[in-house]
């Protein structure tokens, strides 16, 4: 950070200055801010941009750490500035007869739209009024300027409501008996600006300052304060933005675009930003201030129009735009003002845009050559691929919505409403599209989840049981609708007075968490349909732009991607979709369809080893069912099976009824099958009997799964395809825990390939889902195949988070104060499970060279995570099919920042 | 490891032997085991020894990863050694003129009495068994060694059942019409040979075997394999000696002690093992083989009678006694044999002893000069002290003893009587306190006797199992105890008249020997009686040793020992112990008095920030009184103070009466109540909304705590106590939590010592619990004043064990499939917690180097664990104040052991 200095004029040498930054690592706009680095550097290209400087982001962060103090020296520093901008613009601060107004404005690192604050007209007093009147002949302008100075210094650096100083003008205009701001005569706005000044002075208890240098200052001082109001904080959680930034300020020299007709100001994209196409885009308001297109107070002209009233002016931009994509090779988001026929821009930055903009500018970049591949693969951000996967309501026919909850698990699902996993299941084998409406679900209701178009739940989070589960599934979701009053018993709820009762028919958007009435339309988002095959991309015009954007990715990219599926038919769209394998198959969910869960249940009832092989063996020929399903659709490619995993009493019925019914299968009462649950019961379950742990006590249980995946894999190898099984051993805390499970597995699949006479290429790994398994990695790395991190289970024992019970309660409490930047059961937490994870990762490839490491939590389709994974040089990520495009590009820009 | 042999004869130099080993870090006894190596110091020192050799521990550990076979070449070295010991002894393994008969033993590490194989007598064969009568004249003592020779073979080498051989005998016995062994006739002793090799072939499926050399190594292979037969893993699990190690072999010339009246055997200890009474102490017991001692057929004479009958005999083994005790500094235990007048040494080794032997031997072992004070501190094991602390029986209760038996281990023990070892372990787990009553014990016995309060015995002596097993785990023990009479078939025993049952409840005095009925009440240990002033020293004889030892294990630490204690009580009975401060005060356990729950529960219940500031206002108080009281016990020493920790819905009630109650008073209805505790429940309590989260969420609670601190410390100050708060914020994972946390405590603690006028000493620390907070120790060091390791938490969170679910449940199971050693909440697991806790300590330090660091879990008061702490430069353990004093002798023993 040598020789940084804390002001730059817009006309230094940025090029430098950006070299200098590299050199530590930063970029220009962390020292800038987004709005300081871009005007500087388009200043730098030779665009027409108001001379003005930058305070830097590190002088904010200065100021935050003195508890909101200008630092030494700072004050002068800034007076150093606005000389030099004297200079520049032959105008002088608060010099009635030539003044210099300035405009003070954040600019933080990454762009927080509307969040932070500025101040316009900065240096009017009433004797630079005067001379300004003196100087343009327009004293319409100079006093209107002048009120919104003292408006938006009232409000911005006093704090003082802006309707007090709206009703001063309000007040003028009544007794001018007009309407619009434009009527209003130069002696009414003189009087709104005594008006003005009488209520700053009775709200602030202090005159509104006429010295421009305290204006300055305390103008300067309100930005750096505005990086900590309640808007940017939220904006930022939301984005998550790192708080400790801090913001730039940006003082620059006010141009006008309301000085007549033969001005006005814009916002313009240089491409459309809602489908990609090629067109300048944007909005131009003649005779006009920047705020008043914001503010929305005149309707703005579309920005052709431009052409049509100043061409040389329309001209002049098109150039413009141009240079800045030339420059910045990306899609432009622009302000700029036409003051009296000269145009001036204010403002440029990488625009925002849907996705399916966002894949078409990548795309045609790269064909016009402003992009190579890697361009044009960073100019989407993968998080937003989510848009462009699931299934969406047709727009057109979309009523207004009756609630809305938490947007848990994107995409759009109409159906009848049906209250018990049972019915649901019911109902779908009937044909009928059913939504699943619960108070929360429980891993019970997973074949009901399944079944089921989409769930709506009463209670819970964005992590709820239905949350987690049902973007596991792919399925829509909302959650935590505390609108809706569900009465189990009359088989109905109620929401807002309407009434919905079983069979009726819902529609839930779980990309924004709306609920409605009736049946709306939907479809499979273009993509997906043909992935699908049941659309031809000729009819998909998006389809070749993704497709090509995720080719590009695909070629950069060294991380694998795996998908985290559970059925042949999830595999298979996976497949699709580009998964390279299976880096999860759970084998739990397997256990309840209604004929086995009986079964099972038989087995954990078993008093005797030969009792439970027996429950075992009826189990065998489903477990061999599904596992053939699975391998066959990812014939190839490899699939990695985890033995049963959960604790045996999740398996258990939990009511008298269910209980009695169970108790007659196995010879037993009620009460004995109760006490049996009760003995089984455990105080925190997540730390309890399960994973390799029942490997290890019932090993008859992971014999059977093993037994089924090799006899699977046997006949599939007969039947000409080549199943590629991997077999993972969960929650190992203890190398001697792998061994034992790993030798019954090794014998098992020998004996089961002696007896088919067939040999298959397999895998025996473990889980890496505990702090202890990283700290040991070398040991159990030295007898395992493979490691695939479980960063889900890992962030709670590394945490000591129970998910289930922390993340609705305090970890939103935790974000709000800044404890937690984000959820670390949403992107990885670096510090604390990444150095773990990290330590994992290099003690075993030490241990075994070949181990083959991946990831298969949540995380493992989240673009952060994901670049982590790269960073840390993991094999593969694994997530869940619909986010297997997003991790195929997050992985490319991983490889592209940061090649390996 | 280069140069080492597999083979040492007993007549090898030992002492370049023990050199060489030492370069390596290892022991003369890891190579040879602790007879082996005792057998050739014992040579090398000039005793009289038969002449022997020993395989070496090594070899059995190469024989046990061979999957038990010989390594390549090990048979040609046997025969080697073999031949050497020929020439030794001048005799010839298998010449009937002049034969060498050996035995073979079994020999670890560390003792494990009994628990593996002996093969006596190997060498015999017909041809010998004529020639040895024409070189002795004594066929009956040459037919008796033959017949027990195929016994042995046959039950240790073979593994055919002991009673088989016996039924042999008593035919023979039967048809002559005699009872005792020594009536048979010589023909009735050949017979029962021919007898026995018949059996054995009917068992075996072989001949027994003629060939002496097929003997020998079949013997030493039944020795190897004996190391994991189930009775000596058992031993190893109570004991924690790792499963690894393997045993020596020791093969040495026969001497007899059954060659008439002026031959013998005997056991004996160079102290009394449970007084400490410098005397020699032991059995002697003519004209008998070792065995015939331990089996306890024939009652011994006291080693005191061998003065009068082998005054010469006697004279020398005095002499022999004193040598050894000079050599090893230790008090020996020995095995011997008289053989026609001449002494034989068959082992030494360092001798068992209760805890009262253990200190006054040390005590005087340093006053004789044998022992320096560091030497007196290592002969007292830390966990023996527990002895001496707990418990005795309560002079003024006792009753009258309904029978006296030997008082074997000293202590009182009371609880309900069970007759096996199985039903022990089951009440004992039922939360029982049972006694084991049985005829003798065994070492299938042993865990049985773990879970018992003390064991009762009908028959054995001083030094049968019971009594060697019963000292070693500090289990009150009486032995043979004639006037019981055990029916165990109808669950009973019968004493003078009077019949217990199963269940009934017994107490017995292992010091005493005295049996008593009922349930006699328990009153402190001696010392502990002298620490609290109730006893005066003069008449607590131990209490000189045990404070001598204390002192010098002081002089001698390092490592610092503070208590666990939330009462002034236990406060107080900590100091009188030695503790140096409080390492940990709980403060839940405060809230559960009947004034403070309610008012507790209404803190919980408050709606508004102010209703819980009431509430909280309603418990200071309280508070203020619970840390006065302990502050001023610890007068001048630091208390940690730990601020609120478990969740609150353990506070709320449970039932609904209680919440009924509840209710009415914070005027809710008892539904309402029972839906709150509903909403609070988690799903694993253990990861959910506790410790510094409270702190954080619900930072009322915390700063009432803080205040309520302060307010103590203030008013004591005045009071010219010098109080010393340090106030410990539990569950830490991330810095900010700790931040937010201090940041209020700081001011709370200004804020009233401001008011008061006083300034008090405090530190404001952490615990470090998480893997999280090990693994960002840098950051959380940089802020905190201290640590204290929580290896409870830690242990459950790196393992991913919730000790409720897993410790009862499937740990003793992976105890015993030898996938832990040890419960890891018992003693540290050293390569995962450990590393996590070092890692903790070592960033911390780098963070801060005035960083005080410390353990506050149950392992801080468990030798192996505090010699960890030492180890990894923690400043001090804390531990509850009965093992105070263990932690004390154990970190001076690891100071000894590894100086810092």
């Amino acid at each position: 950070m040598a020789n940084l200095k804390r002001i730059y004029m817009f006309s230094d040498d940025v090029e430098s200055l950006e070299k200098q930054l590299a050199a530590e690592g930063r970029q220009l706009k962390w020292l800038l801010g987004g709005k300081g680095a871009n005007l500087a550097i388009m200043t730098s290209i030779g665009l027409p941009v108001p001379p003005g400087f930058t305070v830097t982001t590190d002088t904010c962060v200065e100021f935050m750490k003195l508890g909101n103090k200008f630092p030494e020296g700072l004050e002068e520093e800034i007076l150093e500035a606005m000389k030099k901008l004297e200079e520049e613009t032959g105008k002088k601060f608060g010099d009635p007869d030539n003044p210099l107004l300035v405009s003070v404005r954040s600019g933080a690192r990454e762009s927080m739209p509307g969040m932070m604050d500025t101040v316009l007209n900065l240096g009017m007093n009433d004797e630079v009024a005067e001379g300004m009147v003196k100087l343009t002949g327009d004293a319409r302008f100079v006093y209107d300027a002048y009120r919104r100075l003292i408006m938006m210094f009232g409000d911005v650096v006093m704090g003082v409501e802006r309707s007090v100083f709206e009703e001063c003008f309000n007040k003028v205009k009544q007794k001018e008996g007009v309407s619009e701001d434009t009527e209003v005569s130069v002696e009414g706005l003189k009087e709104t600006v005594e008006l003005e000044k009488q209520a700053y002075k009775e709200h602030v208890g202090k005159e509104f300052p006429s010295a421009p240098r305290e204006q300055l200052m305390e103008a300067v001082r309100a930005v750096f304060e505005s990086w900590n109001n309640d808007r940017a904080i939220a904006y930022r959680e939301l984005n998550k933005i790192p708080h400790d930034w801090g913001t730039a300020v940006n003082v620059q020299t006010m141009v006008f675009g309301n000085m007549g007709d033969d001005s006005g100001t814009g916002v313009a994209f240089t491409r459309d930003p809602a489908t990609g196409e090629k067109r300048i885009f944007g909005d131009y308001l003649p005779n006009a201030q920047g705020e008043d297109v914001v503010a929305g107070i005149r309707t703005p002209m579309d920005i052709a129009e431009l052409e049509r009233i100043a061409p040389e002016v329309y001209k002049q931009f098109v150039e413009i735009c141009h240079k800045l994509e030339q420059h910045y090779h990306d899609m432009q988001d622009m302000e700029f003002t036409v003051e009296r026929g000269k145009l001036w821009m204010l403002q440029t930055r990488n625009g925002k845009r849907t996705a399916a903009a966002a894949v078409k500018i990548a795309v045609d970049m790269h064909d016009e050559g402003l992009v190579d591949k890697a361009g044009a693969v960073k100019l989407v951000p993968p998080e937003q691929l989510d848009q462009l996967l699931h299934p969406q309501f047709d727009a057109s026919q979309k009523p207004a919505p009756v609630a809305t909850g938490v947007a848990a698990s994107p995409g759009a699902a109409a159906g009848q409403v049906v209250f018990t996993a049972a019915k649901a299941v019911q109902w779908a084998q009937e044909g009928k599209r059913v939504v699943l409406v619960r108070h929360e679900t429980s891993p019970e209701d997973i074949r009901g989840m399944a079944a089921a178009q989409g769930i709506l739940t009463q209670f819970g989070g964005k992590t709820s049981h239905a949350a987690v589960v049902g973007r596991q599934m792919g399925k829509p979701c909302v959650v935590g609708c505390s609108a809706i009053e569900i009465d189990y018993e009359a088989l109905k709820f109620e929401v807002n007075g309407n009434v919905v009762k079983e069979g009726d028919y819902i529609s839930i958007d779980g990309t924004t968490g709306e609920v409605m009435l009736g049946d709306v339309a939907l479809a499979d988002s273009e993509i997906i349909a043909v992935q699908k095959g049941t659309l031809d991309p000729s009819e998909a015009p998006l389809y070749e732009y993704y497709a090509r954007i995720m080719q590009w990715a695909d070629e950069i990219r060294k991380l694998g991607v795996r998908t985290n599926a559970d059925t042949p038919e999830d595999s298979a769209l996976a497949l699709a979709l580009g998964a390279e394998g299976i880096g999860l198959t759970r084998t739990e969910h397997m256990f309840f369809g209604e004929e086995r869960i009986r079964t099972f249940q038989k087995m954990i009832l078993s008093e005797s080893t030969e009792e439970r092989e027996a429950a075992a063996a009826e189990l065998l020929p489903f477990q061999r069912n599904d596992f053939y399903g699975i391998l066959k659709a990812m014939d190839g490619k490899p699939v990695i099976i985890r033995l049963l995993d959960p604790p045996l009493h999740e398996f258990l019925p939990k009511t008298p009824e269910e209980q009695a019914i169970v108790g007659e299968m196995v010879g037993k009462s009620q009460q004995e099958i109760a006490d049996i649950v009760d003995g089984l019961h455990e105080l925190n379950p997540m730390l309890g009997h399960r994973g390799c742990r029942l490997g290890v006590t019932f090993p008859e249980i992971y014999k059977m799964q093993v037994r089924a995946i090799f006899q699977a894999a046997c006949q599939l190898k007969k039947e000409g395809f080549n199943p590629i099984p991997e077999v993972m051993i969960p929650l190992v805390a203890l190398v001697e825990e792998l061994q034992i499970c790993k030798d019954y597995t090794l014998e098992v699949a020998a004996e089961v390939m002696e007896a088919e006479g067939v040999q298959i290429e397999y895998m025996i790994g473990t889980m890496i889902e505990l702090p202890r398994a990283c700290v040991v990695a070398d040991q159990i790395g030295a007898i395992a195949d493979f490691f695939s991190f479980g960063t889900n289970d890992l962030t709670q024992t590394v945490f000591g988070f129970s998910r289930d019970d922390v993340e609705g309660k305090f970890i939103p409490a935790y974000i709000t104060k800044r404890i937690l930047p984000v959820s670390p059961f949403e992107s990885i937490d670096v510090a604390g499970v990444g150095a773990l994870l990290r330590m994992g990762v290099e003690k075993g490839r030490a241990a075994n060279p070949k181990l083959e490491i991946g990831i298969c939590g949540e995380h493992g389709g989240e673009p952060h995570s994901v670049r982590f994974c790269h960073d840390v040089g993991l094999d593969y990520v694994s997530c869940s099919p619909l986010r297997v495009p997003i991790a195929r590009l997050a992985a490319a820009q991983a490889q592209i920042d940061n090649p390996r």
